[in-house]
């Protein structure tokens, strides 16, 4: 039957700066590094090797994966690299310290930003360091200026139908590393949770969350491959 | 116009060790992982970044490629890996040692399994150690017991017509991190080199190798970016 692994990036130097990222390339830490082989090493030991492999455009996914590959004997794998599977777009607020993200806005003000589900943050400003619109990555694709999560539901999803889904069918135990906004979106789908609960779901970096499908490609319940 | 960059994967413990690999899964050294990297540095301050990559299913020429590019800042373009760019298969010389296989069957005879164009080594033996048969990277291949350069030719070339050429035609700039023969393969056909004189062309570890085609898809001379 179908299997799906999920595993959102390992340790970035953001993350641990505790700046807003978003579609930022920001380049994983040597713990970022060191969590995305033992994601690997779970899965050898657990003998779920994937077959099939998709991932953002950004190197703290892209590395994560090909760390984890590497570590579970699977790096010949196919590996598709997607936009739709991006972080969150943080607009203005990225490359922002968020502590002092709140000293300035409040509290209150960030945690809307942060956790609300259709409220995206203000629109990155024009010339802002962080503009990306010019990066040869996203030649031929609409950057957006700022995110909400319903927003990066909205890509993440026709993705998954279009892209994953069909491999995931053709009995393929897929992989996508990817960013923890990107993810819920997914575990929203896949677990039905709700608009106001997704919000407040934490997907801890580097833990491989495992769905498994029936053959109407029903999914189970999810579960963490460490606690199994 | 379309750019091809061929690069040979960095030293593997094999090369280090004096030992014939073929289609052994050998890991890269630390050296052969610095001259990945050198490579993609290279390609950096030249400014000939690629948009496209290929490579074979085995971890040195894909660990090349991934850290070649993470180097030049291309770890987002679509990567495809493909068995019909793996090395030469070395048949029962496989996991041997250079200087004791020469003891054991001559120089000559070495020198022939080595260097001739269409003499294959003996085929593997079966039950040997490094069997690959029930690998499951090569799980619906039918995995050669060994190859000349003339039958490595003849697996590589369809491959580059049908997969690699129309990207390139369609004005990509095209990385290929591959094999001492698999490369050969190419730059014989690339550069109308004969019989003869291919199988003395020696391809450098970590070196890029560069054509440059016209509109026509002719390509030029070839030329290593290092001394361009």
């Amino acid at each position: 039957m179908p299997k799906l692994i999920l595993v959102r990036h390992g340790q970035s130097q953001w993350n641990l700066e505790n700046r807003f990222t978003g579609w930022w390339d920001v380049d994983l830490t040597e713990q970022g590094e060191a969590e995305a082989r033992a994601a690997g090493d779970l899965l050898r030991e657990r003998g779920l090797l994937p077959t099939a492999a998709f991932t953002s455009l950004q190197t703290r996914a892209i590395k994560t994966l090909q760390f984890a590959l590497e570590h579970c004997g699977r790096l010949w794998i196919p590996e598709t690299k997607d936009w739709r599977l991006n972080e969150r777009h943080y607009g203005g607020l990225t490359g922002l310290d968020k502590q002092q993200t709140r000293e300035r806005h409040g509290d209150e003000q960030v945690h809307i930003w942060r956790r609300s589900f259709d409220v995206p943050p203000p629109d990155m400003e024009p010339g802002s360091d962080y503009d990306l619109a010019s990066d040869p990555r996203y030649a031929g694709i609409a950057v957006p200026q700022t995110e909400s999560l319903k927003l990066t539901i909205e890509r993440v999803l026709p993705y998954w139908e279009s892209a994953i889904l069909p491999v995931l069918a053709s009995g393929e135990t897929v992989i996508i590393s990817a960013h923890g906004n990107s993810l819920r979106a997914l575990v929203k789908h896949l677990s039905g949770i709700s608009d106001e609960d997704i919000t407040g779901l934490e997907i801890p970096t580097g833990q491989p969350i495992v769905y498994e499908f029936d053959g109407a490609m029903t999914p189970g319940e999810r579960y963490y491959l460490k606690d199994s």
